[in-house]
């Protein structure tokens, strides 16, 4: 038996079927045991291969990728602690729906569990956040394996794309020699296609959902994170076929290109609203629709929890239908534009709409015109957000900054997309989640981070040493981990700068010099819309916007009580 | 019930269980949902606790002070992706089997699997990599409760000190508010000791053992890694006992501080002395006993696995024993202690050892005054080796560091003790495990390290800005994946510097100035020596060895050549 003729058959039959599959991108990790199928992958055409050699950040960065595009994207790594290292970004994906395909080279049977270098239990090592697993077989002569091979990579495949989409892990182990023939020629794969099935709801379930609807005389649209592929459309139009409001988080994507005719409808400053006891009094929704994950808003969900709708309809595709809130009375397991075209009459009174369009108008025009003493992180959100061209993206950290866009987001008719990893929140991986998001979508793109998460990845930026990448950087430095300043933490001086501060002390201009990125430091408003002016000199650039956890705190407080006192003053 | 009580006589219940099991040191990363742990261990005097933002390379900040103190030592983070980013220091210590307590703070049951935020699933999330995992209950106000906690901890702890040691998962769900009384009064527990028994071997196992070893007349004993603590006089007494020749690995830690009477017995040059056909010929033991996990070295691998001694003792705790050859003929399960004070006669051909003295003599001699042309890391290793002053830590990088170290560092009388993350060799959390090791020993310490390792940890420096740290760091610059010159890869041109060369192009300079560390770069012996004979100016140091991937390859090629032609020339 030709044993590199067989490695070769064997790893360039897996670059196909994942190429079948529906696989454009490969992340790759230098290491040797992964070396016959890195060969196969970096020299498929069709695959478009990237190399890193931080495994968290790498998988991260793949994490974006197939985040902005919705495809399965591969992840290689050799055996080892390089696997553990893609553990963060598999529980993301996992949590957030994104379908990652995690191939970890492995030593072959004789070589696990006997103390041999770079072997570890491979199998079950991601535990309960992988949505499939399989032990791949050692190359062999053999039609039986190669047929095998083909079907179970598109098994692979099939779960990690079917819904809710999510991480599958394919353990391939190789044995010594290593190498392939790269003159030999390609296999022919048998394995032509999956064609998977829609759900729909039938008739008798969509009356059902019509009359749940109907009967709705103060019904509330939630919208939570939509990615990319989502028809905004049909949410505009059910709102304004139903007259219902539509609670926008800044993920749904909903607060950009809004449609003239829906923006009253298009509320966007609940966070802040909600926040005054007088309006949510008022606001109380009977009729509940949410589709996707639970908004970030703290303000929201009290709010929900409190008021509980005699209707909370939670559409999700998943049997594990997210409901945080435990308040659920129906859940909708089906694609979110199946219950968006349901046709039914409304009964919606028209004052309670009025009531959320008026006085989400009124904290829209506060927060845009509100200017507190002192630098803030909101301010200079706010003067980021009115300098983004159309067509632009921003990546937000999941700790504060994707609070301050909820507040500073204003609806706009401009093309602006967010995108936040809130699968698990971790402020973990952010730097490449977005560098992987700007490789795939290509459009001018925004990073709105803080000191602590940029520092947590920024390892992200070694793949900038491989590849061009286009990124602005933004990065809030308050020194520490400022969201804690909201928290009762705060209150309680025993241990807080010591557990919850953890002041760094540290700035990011020699970082800047390392990697030759161009760097710039703003303390004021005026120098961040200055900068902001300037055109990017390199493809990565790194804003430093220096701020104070105390004045943000400040700031943030008198915000929401100036809104608090013009809605007593517009009798909400 | 107060609320605030309950929870804070659980935490305090644990910190008082954690110190009563011998915990000593807690390492926590800052979140909210730890919050009341992170208070108790914080105000728990005999616990010293050090907060680091990133816990990827908290984890093997953890994993360096146990490693060092042998004791069980606290990991600490809040839910979701924190918890993921243990997973490789959990691994690398589930195979190094190191006391790990991981701790992960979780929300309660009502939060699990709804889409809450920071809620993943956290039971099993390790997978095969720890040794016992718990979920402990919500905190109640509940004798049954207290009682169950100071025990399971006590069995988990118990769990990660019994040989084979290694991690543990206790997963510590809390529900809000998540403020602890700090004036309350610490509790009492009631579980007051863990005593465990010890192996011995029976007279009539002791007898099968003295047989095996005393038929031997080529025996050969092979030391892998033995950590502090380890009586390494029980070695060279029973090696001057039987006339044994001790293959020593550089973890052994046997190379160091030799007896007088023992140094021809201390046998460091094999691995050059292995390349040598004509020697390997002759060397072949009839018996070996092997303690430790498998040495580094790749010839002594390949000269035991074709000699197959007839009889081969493997030594270990655990019934998973180590074997990677997969040739053991028994297996000893039991303290290396017992094995070597079992009484026997020796039947050792004094030939035999002297072969393996005299050749080792003239590798060990060729090695200390070889001089290549250009510049490469072994010359670098030497220097170092030869600057450190008696009572000296090295911490070794997995890769290339490790095999110099086995190469260049000659058996002395001094105290340089040897460590390195070979449980699964990653080139993962290295300087972290450094600034552990050395926090826990506080000895003069060097860390030799590649260019991909440093970077791969680069976040383990963050911990310096919260506490001071003390440490040299020598950085082996070769620009990219060094080792891999040495593997058939090289020997292929197509994607090699894509897929293994990784050159990043980063100096180091910028990076020392962003944490204020002393810097220096240097290009030549002379260079380093003139840089070790300075006085360090502050805790921490880099010191970049600017080296060339090529002439490390020649230059080791031909240190191995001139051994063999040496070797030749005095008839081996």
């Amino acid at each position: 038996m030709d044993n590199r003729k067989t490695l070769t058959n064997h790893v360039r039959r897996m670059a196909e079927s994942l190429v079948k599959m529906g696989v454009v991108h490969a992340v790759i990790s230098p290491g040797s045991r992964s070396t016959p199928l890195a060969y196969a992958l970096a020299s498929t055409e069709r695959i478009e291969t990237h190399l890193h050699v931080d495994e968290r950040s790498a998988g991260f960065f793949a994490l974006g990728l197939a985040k902005a595009t919705q495809l399965p994207v591969v992840l290689l790594c050799t055996s080892g602690t390089a696997a553990s290292n893609y553990h963060p970004a598999v529980t993301e994906a996992f949590y957030a729906r994104v379908p990652l395909i995690v191939i970890t080279a492995d030593r072959p049977h004789e070589l696990r569990d006997v103390g041999a270098p770079q072997a570890i239990r491979q199998i079950g090592m991601f535990g309960p956040h992988v949505k499939y697993e399989v032990d791949l077989p050692i190359p062999e002569d053999s039609v039986a394996v190669d047929d095998y091979l083909e079907r179970q990579i598109a098994r692979s495949i099939g779960m990690a794309v079917t819904e809710p989409k999510g991480p599958v892990h394919l353990n391939a182990p190789f044995r010594e020699p290593l190498l392939i023939d790269f003159e030999q020629e390609f296999p022919s794969v048998t394995f032509m296609d999956r064609i998977a099935g829609h759900t729909f709801l039938t008739t008798e379930q969509k009356d059902q959902v019509s009359e749940l609807i109907s009967s709705a005389t103060r019904g509330l649209l939630v919208m939570g994170e939509c990615l990319p592929g989502f028809d905004k459309g049909q949410v505009w139009a059910f709102a304004e076929r139903m007259n219902w409001p539509v609670v926008c988080d800044p993920l749904s994507n909903l607060r950009s290109e809004v449609p003239e005719t829906s923006r009253h409808l298009c509320i966007d400053s609940y966070d802040a609203l909600l926040k005054n006891e007088s309006f949510a009094a008022q606001a109380g929704p009977d009729t509940v629709i949410r589709i996707g994950p639970q908004p970030v808003s703290k303000p929201l969900t009290l709010f929900l929890k409190k008021v509980r709708p005699q209707t909370f309809l939670v559409v999700d595709e998943s049997p594990i239908f997210r409901d945080p809130l435990g308040i659920a009375t129906h859940h909708l397991q089906v694609n979110a534009m199946e219950v968006l075209s349901v046709e039914t009459r409304t009964q919606q009174e028209a004052s309670y709409t009025d009531k959320w369009s008026q006085a989400n108008e009124i904290a829209a025009v506060m927060t845009e015109n509100y200017r507190s003493d002192g630098v803030h992180e909101g301010d200079y959100v706010r003067t980021l957000l009115a300098s983004l061209p159309d067509g632009s993206d921003v990546i937000s950290g999941s700790s504060m900054p994707i609070r301050d866009l909820d507040t500073y987001f204003r609806q706009t008719a401009r093309d602006i997309a967010i995108f936040s990893n809130r699968g698990a929140n971790g402020i973990d991986g952010v730097v490449s989640t977005a560098l992987g998001i700007q490789t795939a979508r290509k459009r001018p793109t925004w990073l709105l981070i803080g000191d602590l998460s940029f520092m947590h990845d920024v390892n992200g930026l070694l793949i900038s040493r491989m590849q061009t990448m286009d990124l602005t950087i933004i990065v809030s430095n308050n020194d520490g981990g400022g969201i804690f300043s909201y928290l009762p933490q705060a209150s309680i001086p025993n241990h807080f700068e010591q557990l919850f501060g953890t002041p760094t002390g540290l700035s990011f201009a020699p970082l800047a010099e390392m990697y030759g990125i161009q760097y710039d430091s703003v303390s004021s408003i005026e120098q961040l819309e200055s900068q902001l002016a300037e055109e990017k000199k390199g493809p990565l650039r790194i804003i430093e916007m220096i701020s104070v956890r105390e004045e943000n705190v400040q700031a943030h407080r008198e915000l929401w009580n100036a809104i608090g006192e013009e809605l007593d003053r517009n009798g909400f």
